[in-house]
């Protein structure tokens, strides 16, 4: 299969957003990232930028990769298709600081294409805060709006409840953190959807570096600390019960370390656990549901 | 639905068995379980022992429950059946000492009733050591294989072979720990089935409390607590994408703090983690595999 344009297009996106990201995040640490480079055996391969014990990020990756190959039959089942040529390419970061005070982020961007000549784009950008800072909450909205609304007015509406839904746990009833945008298996306007995902991952930094910046140096308490732990183990909790990525990496035999390095590094899980009544804690609970940050 | 004796026997049995399971893990802690007595809105309830922050005890819980009531309707379709009255209860227990020179481990058994008459039995116990301590392995297998034994020779084989394989990380071809017995949808014969899950239930104290009076006192360093932690971590890894019980728990509106009293207090999630070369961690790595711990 000859790769088409859009692919090529996205695999120099991603290979320069990556860069871009790392090298932004590593303004605020003390800490380079590590590079893993690695390659598929069926096909293509991909480079893991991971920060461990970071000064401000305790846990972090940047990964890219792009593979193709002939696709796998469970993967053919799942998309209602045969077992034809495929490729695919995408970035995925998460950072997980170590102050509870600093928010955990996630961000994914992907392209799916077949010799069939199917394509579709995916991504989404979500903040997963432990302190309750609303107005950061608004920036990070905010910020995404804006590069939602430079694609097409209304796209951060349509997407943001999609992220709402998605990032939910379902058993607890609550989101993992507060949101962002979410979308999958945009197809049809390859010129538009490749601009959407180009503009999310270009307002990264902005929606996520300033609030590093201005947070880094709070001083925070052990309530604060247990706090994050807890909500940690609920973002694992996520991770392993409901995200799709997540199960189908494990199930077909993806990279376990990049798949896995989602996964923040100290982690609490306590029996019937509360946050303290009138603690900011039981205050940051309430956002854990949707919620409006654009109006003001 | 009027319970079957089989069903007053077992509720007996692990009520009974719930008291003298707490109060012999209590006779190795300075602390003592607290009690949370729940009722299921559709029928029926239990008791969650639960310890935390022990003196040898980090987290753990012996919980009995007993519902009854109409085959949730995605039950029905799992056991093939149609949406008919139901009767079930059982033990679980799951213990993770704070020492890294400890073992985690878990057992639980369990009886299902349908109104058509239809029963069964499961159940299953088995050790999550952090530690190589062979001779220990070897205790706790010998004293399950001889309360197997006591009802027919030859099921410890049959379960302990079906324990491998059901306590398997898949996605890192490693087991949780280093197995025990596993065993579910035993029909057709309640009297012999009823005796291997009450002489499971007997041999549980048997089969650990001398590990925990041996081994309380050693001496660890950070590595062992270190290399414990991220076994914590595949613990979790394992509970939350491959067990049975706690997907089924979490997606049919399960009381969620029991179902994950499982997972242990502090667990640690690393990058591309590895024993050091030589290490007893390194050792012990090759024992979440396969092993015959019967022979000599």
């Amino acid at each position: 299969m000859k790769f088409t344009e859009r692919f090529i297009q996205m695999e120099e996106t991603i290979k320069n957003l990556q860069a871009q990201i790392c090298s932004g995040l590593e303004s605020q640490d003390q800490e380079k990232f590590q590079k893993d480079v690695w390659t598929r055996a069926e096909g293509g391969g991909g480079l893991t930028c991971v920060i461990q014990d970071g000064s401000v990020f305790e846990k972090g990756g940047v990964n890219i990769s792009s593979v193709h190959g002939i696709l796998p039959k469970d993967m053919a089942v799942r998309l209602h298709t045969h077992e034809q040529e495929f490729g695919a390419c995408g970035l995925s970061l998460v950072i997980h600081p170590f102050s509870p005070r600093l928010p955990t982020t996630h961000m994914n961007i992907r392209y799916f294409e077949m010799a069939d000549g199917n394509f579709w784009y995916g991504g989404g950008i979500d903040l997963t805060p432990y302190y309750p800072h609303l107005e950061d909450f608004k920036h990070f909205h905010k910020t995404v709006k804006s590069a939602c609304d430079q694609v097409k007015i209304g796209l951060y509406d349509t997407y943001k409840a999609e992220c709402d839904l998605y990032f939910r746990i379902t058993h607890r009833n609550e989101m993992r953190g507060i949101g962002g945008v979410f979308f999958d298996y945009l197809k049809n306007d390859g010129q538009s959807h490749f601009s959407l995902v180009k503009r999310l991952g270009d307002c990264f930094l902005d929606a996520y570096l300033p609030i590093i910046s201005k947070r880094k140096n709070e001083v925070f308490d052990q309530n604060d600390k247990q706090f994050q732990l807890v909500r940690r183990g609920r973002y694992v909790e996520f991770n392993l019960v409901y995200d799709r990525g997540t199960l189908f990496g494990l199930k077909t035999n993806g990279r376990i370390e990049s798949i896995l390095m989602s996964l923040p590094k100290e982690v609490m899980f306590l029996y019937d656990w509360q946050p303290n009544p009138g603690s900011p804690h039981e205050k940051m609970m309430q956002y854990y549901q949707p919620m409006d940050y654009i109006k003001d």
